[in-house]
């Protein structure tokens, strides 16, 4: 019993055994653990319902680029064998009538998930009064266990919220009727790249530019260099630049230190910041860093030694969708027993729907000592599926234990790269070895014989190294044949 | 020293470390092995170099396809928003040359292999005298040891290459400027599938005639039932039919048991038939089976307790690419041995390049026990990301132990079923269980996300299920909060 709550007793005040904080991914990953132990919850919501991944992440984003990319794909018809392309136009229009239809049935499968709740589902913001107390509105909610899982939205400075030309986030660029001539990407992580990528493959003339020196977080400097050059092949890439805007009546310009550009619009691509104003975590009695967060366990998702728990965007500087359904999990499934459960987090992963796709499996490249390490290349250039399909842009590197070949991580721009990049993150789960991703069946032909080519590689400076891919069923190596 | 031999004294014997027979890819697989151990080989080729995959086999057919697919996908584009298909025309011939062009570029990179061998590669047909000795033309070979990589192909009933009508098998069908209005397709094993979709995609009316119940090998009733449906939608497919071919004024006619249709050309895909005809095995002095062909021994390739090592198609009841590879790898690093090493083969796969994809990966369903396995099934109508591409249509079955959730097998008539497949292929080799591969991360939205669907569905049916896909880093399962 909190000592702001004894203030309070003209209010009636509701007992529940859990509540959620939010609606979204994280939240809704909750719910569905909560509703297998108790049914007196309830799940608060502020603004839209619909996880970000469905109304303006993921899914919206995904409908864009595959249209974008079948448009594109045009440019290899000849090649094919295939007449009349000239005649292919792409009516940007429609292609956003279908991102929003399909969205919003995706939105409305979501919020059918606490449509039946009733009482339980509470719209409104929430504020804590103290680690077991909430009030929302005019509620107060007495709660055993307390999930904070308000999500994040896009970093956008104050001064571009001003500007009057039209300056996009992920919350707005789908909500466009079409898009006009010239626009400026600003930000090149996941977001920017993908969306800097199927703006220009729809008609647009991008200028992209990114703070740092890499896109999407890439660190091995040979994959980033060749994403830096396949996007940069497709539109203007300056990197490196402290972009900043500024209007007049030319329009909307971007000042990047060096260059003025004139634009139509932007699409800000800044990041995400975690939805914490006016939550009251100050209530929680202990220290808040100096984001305003309380220290998080990321294996039991608890918040310090109190009975609440944090989940998805919120708590966590990797704002993609697993990893938010995960934390909801994790948080529900230690909320409702009386000691919390340390789980071991997945392999990390990150896949960028780019064309060829980029991405990241299991240890940064920065994370691993360069003298225990091997890396295997391949360069999808010859590969030999690749070039059937003309897909044959992209390289791939796979760092491995020097003496032992234990997979520990990769990074890729290269084509199928989600698919390479998913059963690596199997591999580093399984504690899978070069020598052992060797002994798979590669058919023939296939994108992953390119990834064969990378193990044999990195094969080739491990010391634990076999004379046969194959396993032996008694040990190989009887002498040769004098 | 045979008996044989010496009668043949007058002639020179030349003598060898080893002789290869064939130059495809297990005999150059065999080869890459030899030269690491001794310089004192030959290999042996009798007809074109090149090997079955580079020339008839994978390559040309995965141009065809790519070129018809990418053409049937025209379908789709008004759905995209992309305007102007109906102006799209595919040029046969000219995919015809793209098909030749680039298999000319594979096959050339394959006959260098055997280009810089000077007298080391013998062009002729060899014939076995005895165990250690060959006859190719007038020269004689006596070797240490002999491997057998003669290769397959093409079944062809006599009567059918007697007919004035084109009857195109997978020999002589890519060398076809283009194509006729209306062909049958006899065989729905994958080369028959494969081509039967192209040709249709390609603007030829196809009639598909199978002489058994199921399409390549698909032994998942649901699975296959689905692949003939899927393939059924865009090609008539008459299945359990003995097909046979006669000719008249009228053309050729193709006769299933129950009606007669006229077509201009025939493909015929009836399997592959080992090439041992003239090869002498009967000097073995071993007994040989029905179909000619002496003991071998899988793990060793040895043919008996012969010096005579068989690899590839010849040996195969699978002629893949992957297979003979290994075959020829493992025939000659025991040639090169005194002791023959058992080697283990790899996990069962078999991937079928139509759209959807169809794979079949580890163990077959008639090799299970109903009674103790666990079936997984996911449909991918509703999956997300097929539903954003549009490749929504398929299933994917997985079979595992019912009591520890050991993935065992799929089968699969899937979106991008080619990378489902290998994934599985490796979760099967690394001895993965259901939940063990619910522990990988699945990004979002990925086609693996389909995968989870019916790994989940397994999970169901299982013994030694957890509460939670992630791993604990103590044991899951504290009493719930009461």
């Amino acid at each position: 019993m909190s000592a702001r709550s004894t203030l309070t007793h003209t209010l009636m005040i509701e007992t529940r055994d859990i509540v959620i904080v939010g609606a979204g991914t994280a939240g809704l990953s909750a719910l569905r653990e909560v509703r297998k132990q108790t049914d007196n919850f309830a799940i608060v919501n502020a603004g839209a319902y619909g996880t970000t991944c469905a109304r303006v992440g993921c899914m919206p984003s995904k409908l864009l680029i595959e249209a974008a990319n079948h448009f594109f794909r045009r440019n290899d018809f000849a090649a094919f064998g295939i007449t009349g392309a000239e005649h292919l136009r792409i009516d940007v229009p429609a292609v956003m009538r279908r991102v929003r239809q399909l969205r919003d049935e995706f939105v409305a499968g979501i919020v059918r998930l606490t449509a039946d709740l009733g009482d339980r589902n509470i719209a409104g913001h929430a504020r804590l009064l103290a680690p077991d107390e909430l009030q929302i509105g005019e509620r107060r909610l007495r709660a055993q266990r307390i999930i904070i899982a308000t999500g994040s939205r896009p970093v956008l400075p104050q001064h571009w919220l001003r500007l009057r030309g039209p300056v996009f986030t992920s919350d707005t660029i789908f909500e466009a009727p079409e898009f006009p001539r010239r626009m400026a990407v600003i930000g090149l992580g996941a977001v920017g790249v993908e969306i800097a990528q199927a703006l220009s493959r729809l008609g647009v003339e991008v200028l992209a530019f990114g703070s740092g020196k890499t896109l999407c977080g890439l660190d091995d400097p040979i994959v980033n260099a060749r994403a830096i050059a396949l996007l940069g092949s497709e539109i203007s890439v300056a990197l490196d630049c402290d972009a900043s805007l500024h209007e007049d009546a030319a329009g909307l310009q971007v000042h990047n230190g060096k260059q003025v550009v004139t634009v139509d619009a932007v699409f800000a691509a800044l990041g995400r910041q975690p939805n914490i104003e006016g939550l009251g975590l100050e209530t929680l009695g202990v220290p808040l860093d100096a984001q305003g967060m309380p220290e998080l366990n990321p294996h039991t998702m608890q918040a310090a030694n109190l009975p609440v728990y944090f989940a998805g965007d919120v708590a966590s500087d990797l704002p993609v969708l697993h990893v938010a359904n995960d934390e909801g999990h994790i948080a529900a499934y230690n909320a409702l027993r009386e000691k919390p459960t340390c789980f071991q987090r997945r392999v990390p992963l990150t896949i960028v729907f780019t064309d060829p796709n980029i991405a990241i499996v299991g240890a940064r490249l920065r994370e691993l000592n360069a003298a225990t390490i091997a890396i295997g290349t391949v360069d999808f250039a010859n590969q030999g599926r690749a070039r059937i399909a003309r897909e044959n842009r992209g390289v791939l590197r796979i760092y491995a234990d020097r003496k032992e070949g234990l997979i520990l991580g990769a990074q890729m721009c290269a084509p199928r790269a989600e698919h390479l990049a998913q059963l690596l993150a199997l591999a580093i789960g399984e504690r899978a070895t070069v020598q052992s991703l060797l002994r798979m069946p590669f058919y023939h032909p296939v994108f992953e014989e390119g990834l064969r080519t990378a193990l044999r590689d990195a094969a080739r400076q491990i010391t634990a190294r076999a004379d046969s891919d194959l396993a032996a069923c008694e040990p190989v190596g009887a002498p040769a044949l004098d």
